[in-house]
């Protein structure tokens, strides 16, 4: 049976690389797609992944979710990472919106509700319409199979964040919803800049997916360019780090993987606000906020060669 | 030419073995001790320090710091770790205090005038002596050889904080002094968990210490008895971390440490409270607060048995 699952997302980049990826794996049901912002703005990436599912039939709904932070200020969109339409200004013509395709979190908690304990929800972007959706509806957390999301840093390996010292995007742009869903009882995988900087996605793979992958080949190589410019001038990178289809190569191959179990916590006031902390499972600490979290699990590590050959195969040979 | 060092500390146990090493060490010239608060109250951390003084002939002057930190409110003293005398409650007879050495700022600031570009501040307990130094006297930044504090984490090898899961006990016991002392222009560079975590003295080096060491190493053994059964009981670890140790091995042996440049800051708010932080040389953030920092230097990796050793060698041979 594939397993179940919906994907929060501001695409994006690697958003887009993200749900093609769950698309073509046979193990994965994508049954649908909620919005969020972040790399554009919510109108943006609403248009992208609508453009994303028609052109290659992905044939799942897509929700429009919330357009701002729960608390924070907004930040404007991401254009100098994913470009001015969040997809890499590779001359796509996306069109305008005409159906918002309805209240993402409403379509959230009401698929938790229909499938209890089978759906596992990927957020891959900022973690507002699932700090709503726990708002509105507390039961979900007790529905979902399982949350695995992408974002954060421990500083595992030498990566610190890539907004602050210590902050990643998808954290920082929401805090407080990131904080909310972490806390939640629901079992969250973390899946952080500790493994996704160090699965880089290097041009040779990009080639190859653009000679032998079809038109989902060639798109996948046309939209990364913006990206690879990116990762070349910012952070001197010959490839791209893999963030979102990390997430979902979790979902796929958990075993790449190693986990630390613990309590997770978002910063949301001060210099290290937006940083996510791990209270490590079984370490004591005598300040309440350290007491009584639920124990979720944060990606430590990772087979970096081992995500990248099941990304390159689920594309070339799906 | 020996190092001239000052030693800034709150004798406690590591401490005492750091006054020791720093003692015996041919290279070093242990100008004066200053002391701080934490292990124990600043009345007994002063006791502690004229007793090791007095008995093992260290012929240094001590003066008595600052007993409290300068905003945050003081926490009681951590005799857990070393005991209600600080020093493992090992049955030894220490004076009261007849004369509290004068000022340890002021002494601090003299001796930095009186020498400039000639004195290394090893500053292993509460920063608030340095802090109180940079505030009278803001010229002491340029006139110190170097600054080598044993304090702080940043997350390195799995190592979080000891208080919380990201800040460690020197640093959260006074975070806005730490915050000011890793500002300041003054090199600074730090030794923190990330390295003493993984620097373990072991029971057979101990024994090595007590039958080989004379009434040094024998005293050693005795005020270690405290300390290694808390380390048995909170870490599950045979042997103890070596902290303030580790500082007095990187002014004698630098190359036995990896080191990461950037700007150094203390978290003063929220649930990371206490945490360090670098922000990686050569990076730059939009947030003004990561800009313009003072560039500095952070242990993130060590020759463990590197540094054991010479402690050995020190005491067994020098």
């Amino acid at each position: 049976m594939p397993q179940k699952i919906i994907i929060d997302t501001d695409p994006g980049i690697d958003d887009a690389m993200a749900l093609l990826f769950a698309h073509r794996a046979p193990s994965i049901d994508l049954v649908g797609i909620t919005t969020t912002y972040g790399n554009a703005t919510i109108e943006q990436t609403t248009r992208n992944a609508r453009y994303l599912v028609d052109r290659f039939g992905l044939s799942c709904p897509v929700h429009m979710g919330s357009g701002r932070p729960l608390f924070a200020d907004p930040e404007p969109p991401a254009d100098f990472v994913h470009g001015s339409d969040g997809l890499g200004e590779a001359g796509l013509v996306i069109p305008e919106l005409v159906d918002d395709g309805g209240d993402a979190v409403a379509f959230l908690i009401d698929t938790l509700r229909a499938s209890p304990g089978e759906i596992t929800i990927v957020a891959v972007g900022r973690m507002t319409n699932l700090a709503l959706a726990l708002s509105r509806a507390p039961d979900v957390a007790s529905l979902a199979k399982a949350v695995v999301i992408m974002g954060g840093a421990l500083g595992r390996g030498g990566f610190g964040g890539n907004v602050t010292p210590c902050a990643e995007a998808n954290i920082i742009g929401d805090p407080h919803a990131a904080d909310r869903v972490l806390r939640a009882s629901w079992p969250v995988t973390m899946v952080g800049l500790d493994v996704t900087m160090k699965t880089v996605m290097t041009p040779p793979r990009v080639d190859e997916l653009k000679r032998r992958g079809g038109e989902t080949g060639e798109f996948l190589h046309a939209i990364s360019r913006f990206y690879q410019a990116f990762y070349t001038n910012n952070h001197g990178l010959e490839g791209f780090a893999v963030h979102d289809s990390s997430a979902v190569a979790y979902v796929l191959a958990p075993e790449l993987f190693t986990l630390e179990a613990g309590g997770l916590r978002v910063v949301t006031e001060g210099i290290a606000y937006g940083q996510t902390l791990l209270a490590p499972a079984g370490k004591r600490y005598h300040l309440p906020v350290w007491q009584g979290l639920a124990e979720q699990s944060a990606c430590v590590d990772v087979d970096s060669d081992g995500v990248l050959d099941l990304y390159m195969s689920t594309l070339l040979d799906g």
